[in-house]
Formats: structure tokens, sequence, C-alpha cells
């Protein structure tokens, strides 16, 4: 089969003629990929960033973000059959574990994430997954309209998930960054909550995407957004901020937008917090890690998805064509998500 | 090998000799037995109140309360090796429907529960389970000693950790039956909990044992004891109410020892609830069923039981004098828990 | 001042010639009433139902339900000012007993209820109240459009507010019962959640409502509705319903449209639960009583309400044509909410 | 009445003859002084390290930390009348903001903090507060043997109370800082949670206490504790890290030891967090800030007090001799904690 594979860091991964992956164990999944998204993580893991994290051996098939239709079962695969059309949660568990017992999915200590850690990802023909990592769809469902929901889609949900005993009607939620991910956030937070939406964004089209998808305020981040939240909130600021930036200096912004008594919720990555702790406990702020989410999150972010209330834009480029897709992703040429289709 | 066999409903089952279960599919696990409980359930499914819901075909092996060491595993066990010394949760479940996915184990949609549905039990030499039920102890545990936690333990544990958020300290916890599951629940609640105890049972043996192990106050189910209830708590009644009786009216008195704004715990089982809507709106009061509990909470308890918060008191009976062991379970002679050992 | 005074019970109120009230400890707050509910609790008060449980001294005034214009305050009063427009908590409350300080008004160890128990009801032109049942609302609202929010709304959410971790996508939501409170909740549930909706009412018109309100699907109640939502639920119940009703059988309907594990809210009242224990803890399903609600409830309802995301019906009366008003109520003839006005 | 006055910074208080405080509002709660007790925020203050947030006029008496005898109400305060025995919430709240009403009393948008805002503190014969301020204590209770409780106690409790929930059988607590606040936090601890219990101090006296009263590890900050709570935790960290530290380089060891999934307890402060927002993210590990306490705090706390269960150590100093206690509690003299007695 084609699969975009990685052969040395700094250096453009290629499409090569590869074996097909095979049933090994019990709970073996092999998903024949219908849509692949193309994550900024994927510059990252080119770049050589998640070399010391994930050590995978080279070269290694890109792609962590999947969707498509059930190909083989493992003996042991009870709740999906051949043809069953299936997103991929990125990182199957074992069940096992006292993590997964408990539902915590990301916790689980025998974890692997296909495409990121020592195993082939998705950027290919075919996937080998397990059974714990599939979400059955409706079957004439596309798995390319839906794949960006496996990563960026978990991710954003996730976060909203875990915020909402927060958000009643009267607080307010400020979202930074309406990207890739803050977009699917903002919808997430207009299904599921009364609280008062505020998207803060650099760039005037993703504030104008933000009031069509249901913000209720926008601020551009022209370098007096935190004076501006604070205007928005009486003084006193948010009481959730979800940051899907969390870099060059975004962090430190956000968590001055943030409300006495109220939580910093960090979803991006790259920059670095510096905060006094007499600032935290004098005003009992939170700061909360959110990464990925559980299986339940996926699944019930699917719900959403098919009901339409959840919507993405994409960007579809051919699987030989990934290169292009990442050099295009680099340049900020994508609108939306890139996926890449058979 | 050996196995107490229920040819008939109404009859005592019988001590067979039958063929040691075999691992047939991936996450099959067999136990060798060191302990299984006898419960007064046992007596319900000899009387045939367990047909229409259970339908097992009969002759079957009697036991949903075992604890042993691991004797075979199938290809996909990755939790416990052979020779593991395990307790067993009573209903495996499957791990991949949504209840599972959301540490709900108890409404998997695939689980069996040996020696109940229509699969033998533990009461033999060896039992046929699935890696999932398997919690993994101390190897120098003897299963005897801890296998009344496999049922009357979880489900005890179960409903105290469900009411923890409702029992901070000033609250009053009524515990009413102080016998297998009410003891184990008198514990687990002065451990976690700084809540007052108020033990109520009929019998003033249980409470005496209840003033040693935890109960701040007793009272004697002598007829007044609502009134008594009312008394220790200023005309209100309690916040929680457990009742690990919930028959012969005591499931009225519970309800009526509940304060506004309480909750009544419902745990044991076999009378009937009457009450008006106007009383349960007017109050703002809950009834909270339980059933067993989730794979976590026998973990968590097994925490608690290895290090001694949590102590049982146990009767041991040789396999072969099964049906003495339920003769006197029936007879009232049993203190404690009654185990057959191998 | 005029004021609907109930002389006897069984008998019309009347509508009397009183003298306003006035402040009498720091406290209190008298507001000219601008609009005043009328609600089928007032027909159950002049019927009798409530001497017992509240033993008003006759004549008294009538009206639970109220919203005006602040006319004198107390001392201690600093939340409003003599000219705010206030939406009324039914129950005021000390502020100093621990459950005021838990937030759980209805607890209020010093709570009365005008109109209700021995206290004037605002069916007049001014109302004694306290400061701690003021809601602040936007100067322009105008009371008798929101009034019904007081009692009816704030029930209605106070349920919906509570069951919400109970209620992410992919769940069902039952509401029995589409009217007042129903309609309200219908709405509540919408903005605050991606649950499915099913509505269920003997009426044909409330259920058209309910669609163009919210509803997913809507049921007839025409003796089958257990059986219809079953249907819709894949034979397993909803995870919570919500019962307006709770008399003359629909309590049980509600119970039996339970899912294993859901919840049963009982918000309506009059009829008789009758359930085995057995019932309660082989499903391990819950019941929770609701009355009322808290101030914070009612202030994050007003947010709903002042967005225009939950909105009413209502029939305006002149305050002089009250018995009017509750005869139309008493023969069904009152569409929405009866509101007097001044 | 003698008070103890701060009249410039960075300069010892003197004793000074005042007059007594008077009831101006209808809230207003006069306490004769029973106990006041000496905290290091006193020291801060006399170093000016307050001025900024707080800014009280000089000279103005210190203590924030206070019990005694009620001897004044105003006409509205109906929960303690003359003679009551009372501890005191150091920041009396109003009762009427969002915040109160949702028992949030450290977000009261009214509140003042008598000893450290512009208000006088206790450290003197009276003192005025509130009526929201005051729990009463049983007669007999002695003020200068709670006292404590008041401040240091309730922000020890206040973050255990808040972290039960992610300290279930099976977890590990990291309590860092065994002094006034920590050692209130491990009885806390073993009182609440069946959570093994690991103290870090570089006092071995400290540990040696904690032994005592709740510890079942003990650490010596030596430099290796945070590869020595890795030990102890099978490389993973704890689940939860109380720091009643967060300084000199403690605030950095606590966010190392906190494991995947955990979260850090910030209490004390006076050091700077500097964490990327990576490790925040692909640990999803929390921070938790915290400050004093809410009424129920406090009230849930003089149960555990009085039923024994959290024990104080105290040295007891004359009013007139509040200077000395401040210079030995600066020197490192103070066992326990010193409280100003008449």
């Amino acid at each position: 089969m084609r699969a975009v594979r990685l052969h040395r860091y700094h250096q453009d991964p290629s499409i090569d003629e590869i074996p097909e992956p095979q049933i090994t164990s019990p709970l073996d999944v092999v998903v024949k990929i219908g849509g692949a998204g193309v994550c900024r993580t994927d510059l990252h893991i080119v770049e050589g960033q998640w070399e010391a994290a994930q050590n995978p051996r080279l070269p290694y098939v890109l792609g962590h973000e999947n969707a498509g239709w059930v190909h083989a079962v493992g003996e042991g695969v009870t709740n999906v059959s051949v043809g069953d059309t299936v997103i991929l949660h990125p990182q199957p568990s074992c069940g096992l574990c006292l993590a997964c017992r408990a539902g915590d999915d990301m916790r689980c200590t025998n974890a692997f994430f296909p495409g990121l850690s020592d195993d082939d990802g998705g950027m290919a023909e075919y996937l080998r997954t397990s059974a714990r990592a599939c979400v059955k769809l409706d079957p004439g469902t596309d798995p390319a309209d839906v794949a960006a929901l496996a990563d960026a889609g978990i991710t954003a949900y996730h976060a909203v998930r875990k915020a909402l005993p927060l958000l009643h009607p009267g607080t307010t939620a400020v979202v930074q960054g309406a990207g890739g991910l803050g977009h699917i956030g903002i919808q997430c937070l207009r299904a599921l909550t009364g609280a008062r939406i505020v998207v803060v964004d650099r760039n005037p089209d993703a504030l104008r995407l933000a009031e069509q998808i249901g913000a209720d305020e926008t601020v551009l981040a022209d370098g007096n957004q935190v004076q501006s939240v604070s205007g928005l909130t009486g003084g006193t600021g948010a009481h959730v901020v979800f940051d899907y930036v969390a870099e060059h200096g975004a962090e430190m912004d956000a968590w001055h937008m943030t409300a006495p008594g109220g939580s910093y919720f960090v979803i991006g990555y790259g920059g670095e917090l510096r905060i006094p702790t007499l600032d935290i406990i004098s005003t009992e702020r939170n700061i909360v890690g959110n990464i990925v989410g559980t299986y339940t999150d996926l699944a019930e972010l699917m719900v959403l998805a098919q009901a339409g209330t959840v919507t993405l834009h994409t960007q579809k480029y051919p699987l030989d064509k990934a290169v292009d897709a990442l050099h295009d992703l680099d340049a900020g040429k994508v609108r939306g998500r890139a996926i890449l289709v058979p």
C-alpha cells in the first residue's frame, strides 16, 4: 500500500509502497483509511520536536487523525465488524489498567499513539489500531468529512466538557484562538452552555467566522486584548478562559483574562507561564491542563457532529499530495483542516 | 473437578464431579478458587426467585463471590498472569460498550454474572471469568479471607462511595442493618467521612459490633426507631440513610428517617415503597438505587482491606460441606460470612 | 391599597382595601407589584389543601409569583434601591443559617413564603418581602412579562439545572407535561444541553408548541406513552425523566420511562409511587425530588430570559379581575400563565 | 480598651488604649476577644507587604484570627446572642451579592478583612465584625484553644475539602510543610480520606509530629525530596500535592511531585512558578489556588475540632506581650501557634 513516511527529521516525508498492516493480536482492528487529518503536530514531528518524548524508529508513517472503514478484526473484537464506518480515537488504550477502568483513557498505562509514538499512523491506505479506538458511525458518513474530529475535535470538546460545571448562565467564557480547535470549541460552548462567549484572535477573518458560529463578542488580539476582556467583564475577567494558543505570550494574556475564582484551561502549547504563587492564591484561580480526550468525549462529539450541531471546514488533498498539504499548512494556506483522502 | 451444582429449584444442590472450565476466548481467565462466599442470594436462587430474571439452564454451579489464583489465561490477557492472587468482580464486563468506556461496569451491555446468570459460578475448584473481572492482590493474601468483599463488600462500599459528597462533617448517616453488608458499610463510613454514624438494627449483638467498628450511636429497631432517629437529629432526620435491609417495612422507616434535602440509599431489597409525590417534592428528598459496584470500587475497597482498615468476620466450610453452609445461613447460624474453601 | 384576600376556604377571595405593608426590620423590602402570577397552587390554597401544612390566619393575601419595583427598603438593605425593577424569589431566606450559607435557600430554617405561609402575598398593590428575595432586573423590563418566572420558571429551571451533569450528548431526556412549567423546562434543556428531548403530553396543542420550542420528538399520552418512549430509546428508557405532572398515574409512567442507571425527577405532585425496592436496586435507578429553587437559579434563569432564550406565554388580567383569572385557570381557559397587573 | 496597633511599617506595634468598637449597622456584632492568633501574615503586614493591596489607614489594630464571646449585636442579628461563644470567619461577607448567594464567601463583592483591610482587627479586648462571621460554639469552649482555626485552620481545611473527590483509596497525597497549616491539613486528610499521606518538611521535628497525627510516610526536604516522592509513588508522583510553603523553590518541587492527571494545590505563597505550557498539557495536570475558606468550611472544621479529631498545638501570651509573640514567631521560637489571651 501507499503510505506517507518520515525517513529523516527536518526533511519532507515521502510516499512509499509498504506492506499492509496485519492483525497480530485479538483486539487488533485494521482500518481502510477514508480521511486522515493533517495537523500542526505533524509539522512538529518532522521538525524533530517529538523525538525525545516518543522516539519512533524511522522511517514511520505519519497521521494521528483518522477515520475510515473496518477492513479486518482480531478474534476478540465484538464492537465493530468488517465494513463498519468508524472514526478512531488517536490513542488506543488497554481497557485493563486502573485508569482505563475509570474511563480515563489518556492515562492508560499501556496506550500507544499511531503516527506519534513508535507505531505507523494513518496517512496511508490502511492503519492498524485496536477495538477500543473505534467509534462506529452511521454507515453513510464520509470519513473525510469527520476525520478532523478525531484529534482537533476531541481535544476542543474535551476542554469544553470539563468546564461545563463552571459555565452556568451569567458566566463568561473566553476562547483564545478561533482556528482549527477553537472554532470547534466555540460551537460546543454554544450547544452546551448558556455562557456568554467572547472570542479573541489576531485574525479578523477568524473573528468573523466566530461570530457566525456562536460568539457573542469578538476581540481583536491587537495588544489590548487583556484590557478589552476586562472591559467586557466589568473589570473582573472571565470565569473560564480556553486557550487554544498558549504560546508567544498568549499564555500570560489568558491568565490575566481569568477572573478571581476562575479557571484558565490550557489546550495549546509552546509558551511558558511565569506566575507568582501569591497571584494564584490571593485570587484563588486555577490552571487546568487538557490533552486530547476520552473515548466517550469522541463518541459524544460525534453525536453533535452527526446532528449538524458542530460542523467543520475542511480542504481535501489526495494521499499522494500529502507533502503539499504539509507545506500549505506550514505556509498558512489551509482554510480549516487539511484532510488526505485515498 | 468438584462443584456445587443446582439441579432443581427448591432442592439442595449436590457436589458433582464435572470437567474443569477451559479458555475459549482471548480475554478468558480460569481461576483456581481459594474462597467462595455463601450469600443469601444463593438461597434465593435455590428457591427459584431468580429463575425468571436470569433463567440459567440447570444443572449449574452456584457461587458469585470468589477469590483465588489465576490458573490459565487467554492470549489477550495482559493484566494478570498464571499464579497471581486475585479477587473477582462478580460481573465480568466487555470493555467495549459505551457504559464500560465510562467506567460504568454494571451497565455493560454484554456482561454476564457467573453463578447467577446462565454461567457456572465459583463454588467449585475452578471458575472461568474474564480479564476484566480480576483485581490483583498482594501474593500473600489468603483468598478465603477476602472473598466476601467480592460481592457483599463491593456492594456496601459502592453505596458509601457514591454518598461521600453528601457526608461532610456535621452531617448524620444512618446505617439500617449492621449485618454482612452493613458492618462493612460502617467501616467504610468511618474511614472515609467525618459524618456521625447512627446504626439501626433489631439485633443487640449487631449493635454491639457496630459500636466497636465505628458507630457513634446505635438504635435498637424495636418499633420506635424512626422516632429515635428523629430525636438524635433534632427532629429532621439523617442526611443520608443507607438501607441494607429494605424489606418488611424497613424501607418506609428508612424513608421517614431521611431529612429534607437528604437521600435514601436503597441497597437491600424485598419490600415496596409507597410514597406520595407530594412528600418527595415538598421536602426535596432523593431515593438512590445501588447495585454491586464498579471495578474501581472493588480495587479501592481492596486497598482499605489490605491496609486493615476494613476487616471481615468469616466462618469457613470445606467445599464438600456447601449444603451445610447454606442450611446454616438459612437457619441464622452463620456468624459473619460463610466461605467455602478448597 | 387593594388586595386579593382569602377569607374562607372553598370560597372565592375578595378584593379588599387594606393598609400598605411597612418596613419593620432592617432587611425588609416593600415592592410595588407590577405582575403577580396566578398558579394552580392558588386554587389548591382556596380548596384548603395547604391549610394543615401552612396554617395561615385568614383573611390573607394570595400571590406567590411576583415582580415589580422597589418601593421602600430597611436600613440594612444594600443590594437594591427604591425604584429598582425586581423579580422576587418566592421564599425569602435568612442568610444566616447553615443551609443559607451553603446556598441552599429552600432549606433555610427561618424562611417564609408570602401568599402560602402565614404572610400576605403579592396579589395586591404592594408586598413586603426581604432583601434576599430580590433579583434586580434591567430597568426597562416589564414585571408582568417575567413574573411567571418567579415560581413556575424557577421550579422548571431548578430541576433542569440539577440534571445537567446527567445529560451529555447522546442521552435522552423525557419531559412529561408541556404546560406552564414544562414549556419552560423544554427551553432550558434546549439552551443548556445537547440531549435529545422527548416531550409527552395528552394535549396535541401542547405537543405542537413543544416542537416549536425545542422538542426533538413528541409523544401523545394516549395510554401507550411508556411503550412509545421505550421504542424511541431502543427499549431502555430515558436517562432523565422530568415529570411536571406526577399525578393520575403519570408518576408510575415516568418511573417506567426511566432507563437503568437513570433518574426520575419529580416536580409535579398529587399521585403516589408504589415501587418494589428490587426494581430500584436491580436497575440502580434514582428518584429525585425538586422544590422551587435557589436564588442563583432564579438569577441564572433571568439571564436566559433577558437574552430571549427562554420566553413565556402570558395572559394578563387587571388585579380587580383576580377571581376571573382563578376561575379561568380552573376551567382550563388560560393559555400560558395568567398574570395580574395593577 | 487595650489594642495592639501598628503605627508605622517596619516598626513594632504598640499597646494602646482606644475606645471600644460600637454597633453601627443592623448586622454588626461586637465580640469580646478570648483568643487572637498571631500569624506570619502579621509579620508581613508590619513589613509593609500588604500596604499596596489593602492600604489601611495607620494606626490600626492587628489580628485576623479571632474567637471570643458575643458582647453586643445589631438589631438584625438573629443567629447569635450576647454571651454566646463564637469563632469568627476572618472575612465578613454581605450575604446579598451573587457570590454570597452561591456560598462562595471569599468572592463576596462587599467583604472586609479586619486586621488586614482598613478595619481594626482582634488583637484587642473587643472586635467589631458581622453576624455572618460568627460560628457559634459549645458554651464551654475556651476561645483561646480554637482561635487558630479561624485562619490557619480554615485555610488548611478548605484545600483538603476541595481535594476530597480526588483522593479515593489507592491515591497518594503529598503535604509539603507540616507547620501551622500543614499539621491541620494532615489531620483533616486522615479524618476524611483513605488516601496515603506523604509529608515533606525540612524540619525532622515537624516530620515526627506528622507521623503521630497521621502521616503514612515522611520525607526530609534535603534536596532529594522530589526524587523521594517519585520513589514512593512508582515514579509517577502524587495525585494531589498540598503545598503549604510555595516559596523558595518549594513551589516547583511541588509541581514536579504531581502525577500526570494530578493536581497541585497552592496554599502557601512567596515563590514564582515557571512552567512550560507543554508540561501542563502533555500530562494534563492542574494547579489549584486556595485562599482561606467559606463559612461552612469553618463550621465543618469546628465539628471536627469539637469532636477531638483535629487538635492544635498553641502557646499563649497575654495581650500585653503581643510584641514578644511577634518577635518569637519571627525568630522561629513558637511551637505550634501563638495565641494572645486577655
